[in-house]
């Protein structure tokens, strides 16, 4: 009894990664968004249910209960999970209701969009960095993710305290991410050029009160 | 004879999308970084050569040599072809020598790092934005992406003119990106308003002057 957040990619089917369509095809039972592939619902053997319709803590309580009574249940959204796809919502009430879940990383409209295009996020000369907002403005706080940032994690400390990012927020650097050999250090901003020490590999950093939501996880997991 | 830009994703060889397994296994040559899971290289059944070794402007005439001489290549990326991927670069030089190409996206670590950690880029009352950098010091622009933009395609631009992106800064609009019916309207931050009537569906807006880069692609297709 596994519930399985897995993002379907952008809109194109065959977008979607390979363990996501295993686990769609394994699954017993399938909850999906309205906007994602016909062609991926249909993959699903077993029971399918449009979300569509339910507010979001209803789909909470939703997985959380075929979670108990099923054995693989498969949450399936447009993009990524993680990408304002709410799934750290789903993550955490699955994890406050003791029940086993895992996250498989899709590939978001973010690059995906632009790039059907013709068009890169970065390109060598013209755009070296990316900012993601939405259209409904936002009021709240900012995630700051530095690739290629840990040879020079002190530098890239010094850069965002100058820019006035406090050096008390929540920052980790996840190195060989998805690997069997993963590894994460989580620091504050102020700490993290000390807590980089030993971490090796091609590594991303990210920075800001997100980071609270792994502590959660991992807080909600041992008192499980 | 078509050489396939595919993202192999962030690491987890099963993290590749359904469409880039299946160019792997069908390809003649197939060209790959070094750190490209070796179970994805496995999977290609023509020859096989590491990129490891060769500068951007030598692996770009390869690729063109190969699209030449060959059925179909797959040059196979770490992470996604157009986020810090250079991929851009390759689609234009393989354009400017009127090689046939497709850009396959791939799972970036930008969101599945974080989510390998328990972290999501996003998450209501904690993180609405994200900003992305690098640890080199970025002295090149800024690629700015909104999502949920076009119902509220005046205000952003409102936003960002505020924030002091020149109104002649190139726009553009992707709407049901990898779908069937993609449409994509090309504006500057000034225009693009105006370039949205018509525009309907889930889509993601881009602001940067990479949006150059679709024009140049065009170009060459064009001569070609």
């Amino acid at each position: 009894m596994t519930v399985w957040l897995v993002g379907a990619g952008p809109g194109d089917p065959g977008l979607i990664t390979a363990r996501g369509l295993e686990l769609i095809r394994a699954c017993d039972v399938l909850v999906h968004d309205r906007l994602v592939a016909p062609e991926l619902v249909a993959e699903a053997g077993g029971l399918r249910m449009p979300r569509h319709g339910l507010a979001q803590d209803e789909l909470n309580r939703l997985l959380v209960a075929l979670g108990r009574d099923r054995r693989e249940v498969v949450r399936l959204k447009g993009g990524d999970p993680f990408v304002y796809g709410r799934g750290g919502e789903e993550a955490i009430a699955l994890a406050e209701a003791g029940v086993p879940f895992g996250v498989v990383p899709g590939v978001s409209t973010l690059a995906a969009g632009p790039a059907a295009a013709g068009i890169p996020l970065t390109h060598r000369g013209v755009s070296g960095g990316v900012r993601v907002l939405t259209g409904r403005g936002e009021s709240e706080g900012e995630t700051i993710v530095v690739f290629m940032g840990l040879e020079a994690v002190a530098d890239v400390c010094d850069r965002l305290r100058a820019e006035g990012v406090p050096l008390s927020t929540p920052a980790a650097i996840v190195a060989r991410a998805t690997l069997p050999d993963q590894q994460v250090a989580v620091a504050t901003l102020g700490t993290l050029a000390a807590a980089a020490e030993g971490v090796f590999g091609p590594a991303v950093i990210v920075v800001g009160e997100v980071v609270r939501v792994r502590d959660r996880l991992l807080q909600l997991a041992e008192a499980a």
